[in-house]
C-alpha cells in the first residue's frame, strides 16, 4: 500500500563555489544592525508529497528527481529528509 | 562569552500563495519518471554562523534578520533553526 510522505530536498552550493547572494547579504548586515553574523550561503529548498510504499524509497526517489531536475550536481549538493522529524 | 552557532534559515511561501516555480517542477516530473510527486512548494534557504552567548538569542537574531533583509513577510514563512541539530 502507498502511503504519501512528506519530503524536503535542500540545495547547497558546495563548498568552494562562489555565492554572490550570500555575500551581499553578508555585507549588507551590519547596516542594518545585524553584527556578528559570518559566512552566509543562499541554497534553496522544496517541499513535496511523495507516494511511496515506505519513507526510505520516497527518501530515495526525492534523491533521484533532486539530482535529476532540482540541482546542478556540478555546483550544487542535493539532500532528501523527511519533513515529518524536525 | 561569544559562541558561534551555525543557524539555517527557511524561507517558504505561505498557504495560498501561488507558486509557479513549484507547479513547474510538479508539471514536469511525470515525464522524468518520477510519478506520484504533489504538492511541490519551492522555497529558499540561508545558512550562517551568528556569534551570540546563548543559542536562542543567536536564533532570535536569525529570525530578526530574517524578517527584516531575508524574507517578504506578506508573502512567505521565515523560521530559524539550529543547523547542529538534525
Amino acid at each position: 500500500m502507498e502511503v504519501n510522505y512528506p519530503v524536503i530536498v535542500d540545495v547547497t552550493l558546495r563548498e568552494g563555489i562562489a555565492d554572490p547572494e550570500g555575500a551581499t547579504i553578508e555585507r549588507a548586515l551590519p547596516a542594518l544592525g545585524f553584527n556578528g553574523v559570518t559566512h552566509v550561503r543562499a541554497g534553496k529548498s522544496f517541499r513535496m508529497n511523495i507516494d511511496a510504499t515506505d519513507e526510505s524509497s520516497a527518501l530515495a526517489m526525492a534523491s533521484a528527481l533532486a539530482e535529476r531536475l532540482l540541482s546542478n550536481p556540478v555546483i550544487e549538493n542535493a539532500t532528501a529528509r523527511s519533513a515529518t522529524k524536525g
